[in-house]
């Protein structure tokens, strides 16, 4: 539908959710989908959770725009996220920070192309790689040696590999990582572009950094061409809403948007929709005052931490890495990341992800009291002293310094048949299947990739810590698909 | 994570929706994702739509299980979905019915094989073509005469395309269309199966046949191989919320669950897949009175509406057709169908869809009361009768009566340069665009299909009629991208 917008907004407006706002507001009376019209169809134990938000659930009426092809009020929207975050394009995502990753990596890539990839992506990424059909070669990040976690590639690294590959189309980066890492890639991004390369990254974690200048840059700054961001991580939309950015004028914009049209439902949820909107509000108006007193309330939480027997906060040295104030790694000595989560949910109080010997804590984007919650930690603490078990770390990961290609092709894995073997035989042999403890969703393993000793030794310590691996139901019987390959090492 | 589950739940329960309830009611500390933090971070101006529903968009905590490997209480409330609609196996969809129709289609047709596929689908089924790169084989529907709209493929018709097409590893049919009719495919299925296709449907539109036996035959009960259905169309669920259902057990699920994964978010929406069991929960629990009660208050409805000066409802003469009764096509003699909408959308009455002169009516999939609603339109055509200009209907669409493949497969597509023409110069051409009339999103041109005089005169006529073109900017300026070719006729 063609809507006139002859509005001029300001950052202080959310102009696709207070149309809905309004449009819900005159008690419309619904000949159309969704079923539930407007709320007023939907079974009794439900409305109480779901009654005040239905009303908005709505869909492509007239004058309520179409996310496929905004003209209005989502066009309007769309306007205020980009001039926030100073784009050449910016759209709202309904289908997560996968869909991004799918449609930016499909759309400018040429099938069997050569890509430069970063090995610890999330698992979106990889997935794109497979349905675009690429020639990936990955590229190992930095491994922080104390705290056996990735911490980025290094720019004089990846500048070299580009010259290594030079039929590359494309460089694919995550920034900040999942623990909230991150590197200043603008000299890289700068070599990339005159080599010619698509930089594209995955920039799931960092959607608050462009909030305040006290927080680090992110990587629109750095001079990336299209950038995704997951506004349900560390914005507050409704989980599944995020941003995708189009950073500089040498991208085909049209393509695009044919991906995001053809991997995102064509009934695009409104709430969704509106949430973004309202996260972009929310990021755009929080105040330098409000930025300070956050950070000043995490310092005082992490002291309180810090003060407390056993707990340590863990975090990386090396002065190049820029770190996340809202990501927080805490350890309780001898005591494994597992039972530490356990116990704090004990307490009610539920931490991102368990490490080996650490959990995750993702703090919010805003100033908090920490009062009450600093005394459910302690509580557990003590509880922790008195009945765990000793935990002893066991073993330094060894990443590969070098990049690698797969050890067999998208279109070979397709031609060769697989058997089962037990963890230990798979040593050495090509993986046919994924392995991915989530969260993070980082791979641990690759179908594709040759598995190697270390790895190995890797899964079986998160089997004991009782990790979660998605896609995957072998590998909980000590068990992994392989290729039949008459494999006689490398 | 893994979650024991040993309760047993019947179809009085929401396993999914209850478990979420329960967490949230422990009022649990959020140092996870999303950003919102149980709605505690939100901008005031949202928080009255939005603060019920946040403390249940979660993530994949302990306990709250992982809809892309589920074991918990998402797959309790898959069973019961299974269950209820008595299939092989059944998954919430969190991106509407089009991942659905990807995934399906994805996963079991090999890249350039052939497949029979109905003329007439949704852009997601086209969509799905293209991303395999299949070579479709466009079966032509029944257009019925009077009303000049599709009503489905004859299955004798259907069946002898199966012989003249003995590559095709799979038919896919859309049952019912988005106005509500369907055939009875029973015996199609059955010739279909026994040639070895694969049965696919796309049924977005009938979700709610299984709720009882006075509603028309769901494709599950013809026998189709995998069926597709948004329980947010006539479910309800919120909208992205669908349903895919494995009806058979000669079908690789597992082809199809990866797809599912691959395309849809990592972090699914909680407050998606709790509609999703709660529109399950809906439709299992309506009694056979509610149906009853319901299809007299839409009879009395049709009969209020029959007593209006003017109103014609429409409908098939066509006994081998079965029509949605939640479904009604309302017209209004000498009025255009976008000029009906107008006016009754001014009585905040918004129907569904505006067609050439009438427009779509969808009713809840419950009892009603029309009292009030009646009173508005009768104010409607009050209005009309005293403003509106006469409107004449001009012309009688001439579908197809046989197959067609693409006039330019998919892969040479992609190596064929493209000019603009006006429309009018287009005829004879080949479109190097789609052009999609939103609702119903079923698609007048396909990229790479031959371009008719009777299509052009369609088109010319919808610009006319004001209605919305969706994936192109083109159309509005009156022209249209085709490939550069030497055409010299057919």
């Amino acid at each position: 539908m063609k809507i006139s917008s002859d509005d001029h907004h300001s950052q202080k407006d959310a102009p696709l959710f207070q149309a809905l706002k309004r449009f819900s507001s005159q008690q419309p009376i619904s000949f159309h989908v969704p079923g539930h019209k407007n709320g007023n169809v939907f079974p009794d134990i439900g409305r109480g959770y779901f009654k005040e938000l239905l009303p908005i659930d709505v869909t492509e009426l007239q004058g309520l725009d179409d996310l496929h092809q905004p003209e209005g009020i989502i066009a309007d929207a769309m306007t205020l996220l980009k001039d926030f975050y100073n784009t050449h394009k910016s759209y709202f995502l309904v289908n997560g920070t996968t869909v991004g990753n799918l449609a930016m990596i499909m759309a400018l890539c040429e099938h069997g192309s050569q890509v430069l990839v970063q090995r610890d992506s999330h698992k979106s990424i990889f997935q794109a790689l497979k349905l675009a059909n690429l020639d990936p070669v990955f590229m190992p990040p930095i491994v922080d040696k104390d705290l056996d976690l990735p911490t980025g590639v290094d720019s004089d690294q990846a500048i070299q590999w580009i010259q290594d590959y030079p039929d590359a189309q494309a460089i694919i980066l995550t920034t900040p990582n999942y623990f909230g890492f991150s590197r200043d890639y603008t000299k890289l991004f700068t070599y990339a572009r005159q080599a010619g390369l698509y930089i594209l990254v995955d920039e799931a974690h960092g959607a608050h950094y462009k909030a305040s200048s006290a927080l680090p840059l992110s990587a629109l700054d750095m001079g990336a061409d299209v950038v995704v961001q997951s506004a349900h991580k560390t914005l507050p939309a409704m989980t599944m809403g995020s941003y995708l950015h189009i950073n500089s004028t040498n991208i085909p914009v049209g393509n695009i948007e044919t991906y995001l049209s053809m991997l995102q439902s064509s009934s695009p949820s409104y709430p969704i929709m509106a949430s973004l909107d309202l996260a972009r509000y929310y990021v755009a108006n929080i105040t330098d005052n409000e930025i300070s007193e956050m950070l000043n309330n995490i310092e005082l939480f992490k002291q309180r931490l810090n003060s407390i027997k056993n707990i340590q906060l863990l975090g990386v040295s090396d002065t190049v890495i820029a770190t996340d104030p809202l990501k927080v790694l805490m350890s309780y000595q001898g005591c494994s990341g597992t039972h530490l989560q356990k116990v704090l949910e004990s307490y009610h109080i539920y931490t991102e992800m368990a490490g080996e010997d650490y959990v995750v804590l993702v703090f919010p984007l805003s100033p908090f009291n920490s009062d009450q919650v600093m005394a459910s930690i302690q509580s557990a603490c003590d509880d922790i002293k008195q009945n765990h078990a000793l935990y002893q770390s066991q073993y330094q990961e060894k990443m590969d310094d070098k990049p690698r290609r797969l050890a067999l092709s998208y279109h070979s894995q397709e031609q060769t048949t697989t058997h089962l073997v037990s963890l230990d035989d798979a040593v050495g042999q090509i993986a046919a299947e994924t392995i991915i403890p989530y969260p993070p969703g980082v791979p641990m393993v690759l179908q594709g990739e040759r598995i190697s000793q270390t790895t190995i030794f890797k899964i079986n310590q998160l089997i004991q810590q009782n990790r979660y691996f998605q896609d995957n139901k072998n590998i909980a019987h000590g068990v992994i698909n392989v290729y039949n390959m008459d494999y006689k090492g490398e």
